[in-house]
């Protein structure tokens, strides 16, 4: 039997706290044997909902706090209030204690960020930790890094990200040699883009073994699936991920409105109800939860603060899945290849300008 | 009878050429009976297609070059090759010479804008030019600028791009004062979003007439419609255009599949099919077409490469509109009143960074 992985939950954090998230440890377990679970937050609650599932609970240990990070806390009262008692907390500091392999939190990804930057630190030789994000595309699905932890990238940073995205890649999507995009804007010769070129010129010259780099990709290049990871710094990445959702839900609202508007439409969609209502399962975010922390020294999955149970499993299997194939591992050994080239050990003197 | 509005033709420019640019003209001119035309390009091919329409034929006059601005070539090439005798730079000259009111091209966008700087130079008090998109989203339209004209913006650029894009909106959507919102990313508290949050200070406490600051927005509030006008820096706004393009196009053919996979959904395509193609017209974006060159001494618009005549027609009547509700006039009014007002006029010291 494989060893077990052992993931530390923040049981507190999301909308809904422990009514989704002990559903969803017990859905992960259902499908993923190998796995155990501490939970922290208010055993008070917990306690009976771990109970009431035999299986779960003789694979769980529970770990009581009063301390909650509020959804709408910002990173710095989190720290303030919530360092070293929130269930939050408690939970990324399993992972530094060694005490378990993974943590998971649906509560707010800034809170979240900064506790975990400041509790388990950045890997070394990694500057600046990233959010990764699944998003689905017409071949599939693709890496899209990062979407919000820091804003602002130079060459050296955009490379890291590369790297660390294909190492991602490796593990969900089970490639050896991941395509790597850099998101870049299609006019020519414009000013600023300096670090972006510089980044392009690093991965081509170093043509690291584990990713394969493709060039500059835009905008709609991510919607068709044309690189398998697309690396861009946080500012731009977190705007390209709400305006995609955002022009999800508009679409999928003209259609819902599309057919009901008259007779024939309502007619029409009675007969086409269940190729629509596979089309919303694809469409489903649930199905790509977890955003995943790179560059920490620790693996940290962020689950969608608005995750159901369902969603709140896919974030544990995708916790499960990056311990499982060893991600720390991964970019550890992708970040020595790399420091070991010529081409990133020495970046153009262009490539240290933030923008 | 209202004023004649004469607009200057770029009759080579797009992937079609004249044989889309002239019966685009013939089609604004039915629609607007108070337009004149002058083509710029190969008369050869031009005047047999303007002499099948004797009404444009008399509004029109030709103006023969046999040099036109590839679709692919660099602004520097254009440029460099196509300086003061292409029918792209033709057509702009008219414009700084008196002679047209509003140049309309649809070749490349890199080298209209280059060109378009070089001829008819920034109005005075502007630094730099911007392109602004018509959005469609779930409560109508709105206007996204800047979407690549230029790359980083400091706090003083992101207030001109603001009063530049409302003056559009209040031609556009005819109100009175816009709404206006700052492109911004959720996380609160993170760094390098000096420029936003100064630009954000001096909107906020300049209360300029013509336009009603809303404050921050996310990617998502795009399509939601949260706000009339989205003012971002050109390299974030070219990637959330063309990421909502590339998901618009990946949901399209999402819904294409569905409704094809199997004999029931089938029968509801039957059924469904006028609302579907109802919805394809919604989503049209010939209905839209035309970016607007703002903060250049001249009315300048980029219809879309691949725009048909139906798409060339609207964008000439978007120049028209432009002219007519005097585009130019709004925006000089609007910056004059925007650097009396103190808060403009001291920026904070961190707007000074570009970013």
């Amino acid at each position: 039997m494989a060893k077990v992985v052992r993931i530390a939950l923040d049981a507190m954090g999301g909308d809904h706290g422990p009514s989704v998230v002990v559903p969803g440890a017990a859905m992960a377990l259902d499908r993923r044997a190998e796995l155990a679970f501490a939970f922290f937050g208010d055993t008070r609650i917990i306690a009976p909902l771990v109970d009431a599932s035999p299986r779960l609970a003789a694979c769980s240990t529970l770990r009581h706090t009063d301390v909650a990070v509020r959804m709408d806390a910002k990173p710095s009262q989190a720290l303030r209030h919530g360092r070293r008692s929130s269930s939050m907390w408690l939970a990324l500091d399993a992972v530094r204690r060694g005490e378990a392999d993974a943590a998971i939190s649906a509560g707010n990804t800034g809170a979240l960020m900064a506790m975990a930057k400041f509790c388990l630190r950045t890997m070394a030789d990694v500057e600046r930790p990233a959010i990764a994000a699944i998003w689905p595309n017409l071949r599939g699905q693709s890496i899209v890094l990062d979407v919000g932890a820091s804003i602002g990238a130079d060459a050296r940073h955009l490379v890291d990200l590369a790297i660390m995205g294909s190492a991602m890649a490796r593990i969900v999507f089970k490639l050896d040699r991941p395509s790597v995009g850099l998101l870049n804007i299609g006019v020519e010769e414009i000013k600023g883009l300096e670090e972006i070129k510089a980044a392009g010129r690093i991965l081509r010259e170093a043509a690291l073994p584990n990713l394969s780099y493709h060039g500059f990709v835009e905008g709609d290049d991510i919607g068709k699936g044309t690189v398998d990871v697309v690396v861009t710094e946080g500012f731009t990445g977190n705007i390209a991920l709400k305006t995609a959702e955002g022009t999800a839900k508009q679409i999928a609202q003209y259609v819902r409105e599309a057919m009901h508007r008259g007779l024939m439409s309502k007619i029409g969609y009675f007969f086409a109800r269940r190729a629509l209502d596979q089309l919303r399962e694809q469409m489903d975010p649930r199905r790509s939860n977890g955003g995943v922390f790179l560059g920490l020294d620790g693996v940290v999955i962020k689950s969608h603060g608005a995750a159901d149970a369902v969603g709140y499993a896919g974030a544990i299997e995708a916790g499960y899945d990056m311990v499982r194939h060893e991600l720390q591992a991964k970019i550890r050994q992708s970040l020595a290849l790399s420091r070991e080239s010529k081409a990133v050990a020495q970046p153009a003197n262009s490539a240290a300008n933030s923008f």
